[in-house]
């Protein structure tokens, strides 16, 4: 059976999560997926970096304190020399799970570049590669043979971009709208249940939905990125950020959502995109007061969904987990599958 | 380019808009999908029979008057003999859209069988054959080395056994609730807003969702089989029809659901499964109070949903219509091109 060495770029909690599902299920996972997985490199921006070509012992590694301890300990170094690992390390894949920020999508878009420039695929579950750089990365792994794969990039392991690429065969699909911040879904759904806009952030601030400064969810920056990747990648547009209009929620009030509550209406904070008659592609972010039978009127908390325009189906109707450790986690693996998939096709075809 | 010859068993609304989508948009589709599709066989219940090896002129077909002209006048028989056209036409693929009774799938059980016994691949739209035969008639279509297609038996279109099977690899399914009927669905919608049981039906009635004997859909015999479809095939589990719990929802009243509604809660349709601890599977179709921030509470009018149990993403949604022609028809459509793709994975294999 196939084994494939994998290096985790990050090893925060999506990563750190990989890998427990790695030591504790590795076995069950490759009776089910008929190949195995072996963690071969960790970088982490606290621990350090750790490089062992006969695979890493995980139980040792979950051990280390961050912040206190760093992989010195376990014979490797304290320092994350991200582009020499993911250069030199003996992985086939690499996990890239560390952040991005929106600009230029760093280090994040680099960590991927690395990857592929050095012979190895990549899975990523950072926005920012895919959003601003996803042609050329994409084109590069082509290029190279190499998978690139980033299911994790929207709605964490929900299968939206594969189920647009694959599970809607012969249909055209003219656009898409989607809740895709679980944070600001999250508070609206408590400014409708009476509290005020700052209250609903401070709660969801409480339970970990939102960051110290919720900014990036509140005013659609992070949906925003996500609206790009999907109408780059399932429409075939080639807009750039600033082609998406972006709008958050932070105007909103109490009393807008009650309106609208007695007139049938909920107010969500919508990203979708549209094929014009013209073949572009117009995208954007805002809140909309949707009707309660409308599709993704009922999507609630910190669940997440995208419904795509077809011609012949309507709008079919993904939703499921936006965010999460385990869900995060799971789209790398989804992915590692998906490049398993790949490979052995290639492999059948040549 | 491949083209597949295909025979259309029935000639009703699925099966002629699928030959409508082939008339009007064939070469279209060949682009997109890589082969290309020719009728060369049709049976009807009032139309009688025609086959045509070189490819039957559709245009003349449409024209014909149901009832009261016969596929005898283009050159063919005013009988349907389906057993004979089905193990005698040159078709490579057999799609059959005609009807089925519950007790024992007939007629169109037969129909996939006498293709399958005669070397050909086979995609239907009716539930009876996969929820009674499924696993028999798949065994067939393995031994022969041939394709049995059936997407199009739950929820028209939308690909939700495709979902389950190919989207979610390496997860744990431990079991699904969907709202699997339309018409049921709209009755309740509309018993919400104020209207009587039997002024909703009558309504479904006169809207085309509602048969005129409206039992099926009202009692959740349609649910059932359906349920039975989704709990063998991706539950791997082996029930039979009396092993899924049926209870409809004509016993419901205007005035249990405002109450429901008083208290947040949507009264719906729904038919579920879930794999036991000792590995068993239960399954049943009933209506339940679902809390209004529930993934199917929003499930509005004639549209369909499926919830499906994970173990790494808690519940993943998929949702759009439930019938229609057009969307059945592409239900056929989206059959073959998976037939297609595994036909061509077998051929790089080999």
């Amino acid at each position: 059976m196939t084994t494939y060495d994998i290096a985790l770029i990050g090893f925060g909690g999506v990563n750190r999560t990989l890998a427990e599902l790695i030591a504790t299920r590795g076995d069950e996972l490759s009776l089910k997926l008929g190949f195995g997985l072996r963690v071969v490199a960790i970088t982490d921006l606290r621990l350090g970096s750790l490089v062992q070509a006969g695979g890493i012992d995980l139980a040792a590694a979950f051990r280390l304190d961050p912040g206190v301890e760093t992989f010195a300990a376990c014979g490797g170094s304290a320092e994350p020399d991200n582009e020499h690992v993911i250069r030199t390390c003996p992985a086939d894949i690499i996990c890239e799970a560390t952040f991005t920020n929106p600009t230029d999508g760093e280090p994040a878009a680099s960590h991927v570049r690395w990857a592929l420039e050095s012979g190895k695929s990549v899975c990523t579950t950072n926005k920012g590669p895919v959003a601003l750089h996803g042609a050329e990365l994409a084109e590069l792994a082509r290029r190279n043979g190499l998978g690139f794969e980033f299911e994790g990039a929207v709605m964490s392991g929900t299968p939206v971009l594969r189920f647009a690429k694959q599970l809607l065969p012969g249909l055209a699909l003219n656009g898409f709208e989607g809740i895709l911040n679980g944070t600001s879904n999250y508070v609206l759904g408590r400014m409708e249940e009476g509290l005020s806009f700052d209250e609903s952030v401070r709660e969801a601030q409480q339970r970990g939905y939102a960051e110290a400064d919720p900014t990036a969810d509140i005013e659609g920056y992070d949906v925003q990125l996500k609206v790009l990747i999907l109408a780059n990648e399932l429409l075939g547009a080639d807009l750039t950020l600033a082609d998406v209009q972006r709008q958050g929620i932070s105007a909103l009030t109490h009393q807008v959502l009650s309106r609208a509550a007695g007139q049938g209406r909920r107010w969500k904070l919508v990203g979708s995109a549209r094929r014009n008659p013209d073949g572009t592609v117009s995208a954007g972010v805002a809140p909309a007061a949707l009707p309660l039978d409308h599709g993704l009127a009922g999507v609630s908390g910190a669940n997440n969904a995208v419904s795509f325009n077809t011609d012949l189906l309507g709008p079919v109707t993904v939703s499921g987990p936006g965010a999460g450790r385990v869900e995060t986690a799971y789209a790398l693996l989804s992915d590692i599958i998906a490049m398993h998939g790949a490979r052995n096709q290639v492999a059948t075809n040549a």
